[in-house]
C-alpha cells in the first residue's frame, strides 16, 4: 500500500518535473496548497521560543505565521495571548503589566485580561463596563516540552504536540540540546525544500565542517525512481507525525563529474576535497551519511539521523514568521536513559559535538542558499517560473504530500489579528 | 441650548461606544469626516515654525498637511510659497536665490517668482517669455504672532488666526514660551485623541514628573454622563475658537482598583505612588488638576489650565505633516501685563517651571502612546476595528464635533501641489 | 532636406512648449515613446563597465535597463549572461564557479552553462538530464573597445557599437580616459535632458571649476528658432550614430539680467563672476565654449567638443540601471596618432586636465540637478505636469527625435528576465 502510494506520488510529480515547462502552466499544478501557504500551514503546533527565554514573571513577544503573540510565564506556567489590545490596538508588549498572576493589564487604559482565556476580566478605571466578559483577545494553546515552548496556531482543537514534530523528537528518553534560534530572510517553504533537497549537498563543499574534516560531500544526490521507491517511507496515519523519510543507503554520491568541451573532449571535475583519495578512503569519509536518513515532517520539521555522530539526531524547524522570514530552530538530540550522559550532552557534548560542527560549521550554508532564493520566489514569480529537474522529484513529492495532508493554510486575513472586526 | 446640545452629543456618540461592535459597521459612524481627515482639516491656520527659526534673509522648508512649503523672511516679513518650481518640479529650497527682497529665483533655470503672490515675475534667461504673469506657485497666507509663524492651508479666505487656536492663546497679555517642536511618527488625529483622552492619564504614572513629585495620577478618569453635561462647555460660534472644554472638578480620580480573581476574591491594586498616603494627602497632590480644565480646539490644539503651575496654561498643537507624522508644538503660557514677569517667564521660569517638568518630564509619555497606536490605525484598519468604552464618549464627542464644524478636509490631491495639472 | 526637417521639428515641438498647459493634455504629446521609456531604449549597445574592472577569470554583476547581468572574462574575452539560474532563480554571482574556461556552474545545484551561448551544457549531478541543450539563460552580446565593456540589450541582431555612441567616440585615433562610473538616483531621461539643456548652464555658477577659473558661465542659453535652424545638425541615417549637435556659436550667453520691481524700477543682476569685467574680458573667458558643440546621441550619450581644452572632447553616457537610477559614465577624449601624447593623456594629462576640472569640478552640479528632479518626475506625475518654456524647445526636439528613431522601449516585463515563463 505504502509502496503503491510512493509509486503514484513519484509518477504524478515527476511528470511535472520532466515535461517541458509549457505543460506545467499555473493552475495545473498538483501542489496548489503549497503555493498558497506563503504564511504557513494552519492548525499546527510550532516552536515559538525556548524555555530559557522566559523566566518566571517575564514576557516575550514573538511572531508566528504573521500573528503577533505575547508569551508570559506566571507560577511556572506559560501563557500566550494576541499581542494587541482590542480597545485601541496597542501592543501589550510595549509595557506589559502583571498586577496579578492571573491577568495582563494594558499600559494605556487599564483593560485587564485573563492570561489563560484572553477574556476581558475587568477595566481598572471602569469596573462596571458592559464590555467585561463580552470581549477579549485570542488565547493560544501553549505546551512546554523539553525546554521548548510550542504554540498552536489555528482554530481547530489542538492534538498532541508529538504529532506535529518529527518522530521521536519528544520521546521520553530524548535529550534535546537547543541552539539559539535566529531569523532568516526567506520564506519558510524555501527552507523546507532546501533542507530536504537531495541536490543541495553540493553547497556544503564550502562549509567549515567539510573543510575541517576533509569531507568532500558530493555534487548532489541523484536517485533512480526505483531506489526512491525502496528507500522512502511515508507516514500518513492520523494521530502520529505525518511526513516521509528517505534512507540514504541507495543514493549515489557523485564526487566526479564531467563537462563536455567544445572540442569534443571532456574535462573531468573532482571535488577538491576528494582529490588524491582512493574510492575506499572516500567511502569511509561519507560512510556515516550512507547509514542515515533524512525526513521532512508536517508542518515544517526536518530530521537527519546519524548526523554528525552515529548516536546523534539532528532536528530543525523552519517556523513561518511572516511572508519573507522564517525563524530557524535547530536541535541536537540523543536518545538515552543514562542520566549522566544526558547531563553531559546538555552541558558539554551538545555544544562541542553537535552545535559547533553543525550549527556553526554546516547549516550556515543552508541559510545562505535559502536567502538567495527569496528574491526569485518572493518578487519574481519564481513558484511559476522555476524549471525543475529530476532530483527535484523528491521536492515535488513533498509539495504534493503537504498539499494533501495539511490541516489548513494561513491567510493574510488570519494574520491581521483575532478580535472581532 | 448648550446643555441640550451636550446632552444630544453624549447620547448620539455614547450609543456608538457601548453598543456591540456589530452595530457600528463602517458607514454607520457619525464621525465620517474625522475618518476622512487623515491629512488634516483644510482652511485653517497652523503653526508652521517658530520666529526664531527664521532670521532676516533666511529660509526654511516645512511640510504641512502633506504640502511642501518654503518659508522666507525679507525686510522682517515672512512669506510662504509652494516649494516646487512649476517648470521642472525641483524644490526651491535646494538652493534658494533671493536676488531681490521681493523675489525668489529658481536655482535651475532662473524662473523668478514674487514671494508675496507666487506669480512668475520674470525669467532671467528669457525675460520675454509669454509665461510671465500667466503662471506661478501657490502663495500661502502667513501670520507671525508672539514668536510663532502661522500658515493658512486651504482655498477659502482666511479669518483671524485667533479663531484657529485655543482661547486666549494669542491674547494681548499672553506670554508664550515655546519649546522646540519635533516630529512624531503618528497620525495627528491620534495625537488629538490621546491629548484629550480622559482615560490616558494612567500612562503618566511612568512620567519622570510624576515620579519626581510623588504624584500618583490615576488609573484614568471616568465621568458620568450627568457630570459631563455639567462640566463640558461647547463653543461653536463662528468668529471665535471652536472646541470644547471640560472642567476636571467632577472627575473621579481612581488610584485604587480591584481585580477579581478566579477563587472569588478580589485583589486590590493601589497605584505605587499613592501607597501609604491618606486620602487627604492624596487629594492634596492632585488638587491642582481638579482646579483645571482640559479643552480641544479646532483644528488641532489642546489647552490645559493650571498646569503645571496654578498660573500657567499649557497649550499644544498637533500639526499634520503627512499621513503618518505630525509635528508636536508645545507652549507654556502665562497671562500678565507685568513686563518684568513676562521677561522672567521667557528667560528663566518658562524653561525651569514649565519646559523641564512638562516637556521633558511628562508629555514624552504621550508621544510614546501616540506612536504605539500608529501601526493599528495606520496599517491594520484600526479606525474600523477599535472597540471603544465609556470614557471614550468624550473622544467620540470630539470626533463628531470636528466632523460637524470642520471647514474642510485635506485630500491627497491637495497635497500633490497647486500649479495647474 | 535636413533644414526642412529641423524646421518641422522646431515647429512641432515648440508648439508644445509655448501653448498654454491645458492644450498639452496627456496623450496629445508627440513624444510618447520617450514617456514610455522609463527603463531605457531597447536594442542598443550600452557601456556596462570598464575593462579594468574585469581581470582574467574574474566576474562582475551589473544591472542594465533593469536586467541583471553577470560579466565574466575568460581567455581574455568577456562574456555576459543573465545572472539568474533558470532552475531556482538564484544569482550565479553569489558564488560563481568556473570549472572550465567555457562554462559557468551554478553554486546551488551544479547546472552548468556555456558562457558564450547561455545554453545548459550539463548538470554535474545529473549528466543525462533531458533538459540539457533544451534550456538556458540569455546571453548578451559583448564588445570591448578602448577600455570599455559594451553590452547589447535587446532582441534584434546588434549592429556595430560605433552606431550607438556619439560620433568619433570609437574612432581609431580616439584616446579615451575613463573616470570611475557612479550611480545617480535619477531616471536616465532626466540625465539626458539636463546634459543637453541649454538653460541649465546657470547651475554651473556654483561649480568649483567656474569658481576656480573665474568663469561666469551664464543665466542660461536662449537661442532663436532661426539660430537653432542654422546651428543644429541632425543625423538620422541608419548605419551611423543618430542624434543631433548644436554649434554654440550663435547662442546668446546672458550674464546680465533684470528683475522688475514693484515700484516700477528694475534691478540689474550681474552674475558674480562677471562683475567688474569688460565685455571683451568676459567674451575671452567663454570663448572656448563658443567654439564648441553640444550633441545628444541615441541611446544616451552626450558629446561636448572643445571642453575643457580646445583639443579635448568630453563624452558622457547615462546608462539606465532601473526606474530611478542611472549609471553615469564620463570620458575625456583626445584624437591623435601620436603615441607618446596618447600615453601621456592616459596617465598624466587626462587626470589633470580633464578629470580634475570636469569630473570633480563641474559635472557634480549636473548630478545634483538630476537628483533634484527625480521626486517630481518619479513620484509626482512630473512628465505630465511640467510647464516648459522656450529654451526647452531643444529638449522637446530631442524627445521627439528619440521617439521617432528609437529602436525599441524596455518594459518591466523585459526586466524580469529571459528564461521561458
Amino acid at each position: 500500500m505504502a509502496e503503491k502510494f510512493t509509486r503514484t506520488l513519484i509518477d504524478e510529480t515527476s511528470g511535472h518535473v520532466e515535461v517541458l515547462k509549457e505543460k506545467t502552466r499555473k493552475g495545473a499544478k498538483p501542489w496548489q496548497v503549497w503555493l498558497d501557504a506563503e504564511l504557513g500551514l494552519r492548525n499546527y503546533w510550532y516552536p515559538a521560543a525556548l524555555s530559557r527565554h522566559l523566566a518566571e514573571g517575564e514576557h516575550k513577544a514573538v511572531k508566528l505565521l504573521g500573528e503577533e503573540i505575547l508569551l508570559m510565564r506566571q507560577k511556572g506556567r506559560v501563557f500566550a495571548l494576541e499581542d494587541r489590545c482590542p480597545h485601541r490596538g496597542v501592543r501589550f508588549s510595549a509595557r506589559p503589566l502583571f498586577y496579578t498572576k492571573e491577568t495582563l493589564s494594558c499600559w494605556y487604559h487599564t483593560w485587564t485580561f485573563d492570561i489563560e482565556t484572553g477574556q476581558l476580566r475587568t477595566i481598572l478605571n471602569e469596573p462596571d463596563s458592559p464590555l467585561i466578559g463580552k470581549c477579549g483577545v485570542k488565547s493560544y494553546p501553549v505546551e512546554e516540552r523539553k525546554g521548548i515552548l510550542f504554540i498552536f496556531v489555528g482554530d481547530e482543537k489542538p492534538g498532541p504536540v508529538e504529532n506535529d514534530v518529527a518522530p521521536h523528537f519528544l520521546d521520553d528518553n530524548a535529550v534535546i540540546y537547543a541552539t539559539e534560534p535566529y531569523d532568516i530572510e526567506s520564506n519558510w517553504r524555501l527552507a523546507c525544500e532546501n533542507g530536504y533537497d537531495p541536490g543541495h549537498q553540493f553547497i556544503h563543499n564550502w562549509s567549515p565542517l567539510s573543510l575541517d574534516m576533509g569531507m568532500h560531500t558530493s555534487f548532489g544526490y541523484t536517485s533512480t525512481p526505483a531506489d526512491l521507491q525502496e528507500t522512502i517511507d511515508y507516514r500518513t496515519e492520523h494521530g502520529a507525525p505525518q511526513g516521509f523519510t528517505r534512507k540514504v543507503q541507495k543514493t549515489t554520491f557523485n564526487h566526479r563529474a564531467e563537462i563536455p568541451l567544445k572540442d569534443g573532449t571532456k574535462k573531468e571535475i573532482i571535488l577538491p576535497l576528494a582529490r588524491g583519495k582512493s574510492e575506499e578512503e572516500l567511502r569511509k569519509v561519507t560512510q556515516i551519511i550512507y547509514e542515515g536518513t533524512v525526513g521532512l515532517w508536517l508542518p515544517c520539521m526536518l530530521r537527519v539521523t546519524t548526523f554528525p555522530q552515529p548516536y546523534c539526531t539532528h532536528y530543525e524547524a523552519y517556523v513561518p514568521k511572516d511572508e519573507k522570514t522564517h525563524t530557524y530552530f535547530q536541535f541536537g538530540v540523543i536518545h538515552t536513559d543514562d542520566e549522566e550522559w544526558a547531563d553531559r550532552w546538555l552541558t558539554e557534548e551538545g555544544p562541542l559535538l553537535w552545535e559547533e560542527p553543525v550549527v556553526r560549521g554546516f547549516t550556515i550554508d543552508d541559510a545562505f542558499a535559502r536567502k538567495e532564493m527569496q528574491k526569485f520566489y518572493g518578487e519574481e514569480d519564481g513558484w511559476n517560473r522555476e524549471r525543475l529537474y529530476r532530483p527535484d522529484v523528491e521536492l515535488t513529492m513533498w509539495r504534493k504530500f503537504a498539499s494533501e495532508h495539511a490541516r489548513g493554510v494561513q491567510t493574510r486575513e488570519h494574520a491581521k489579528g483575532h478580535f472581532p472586526r
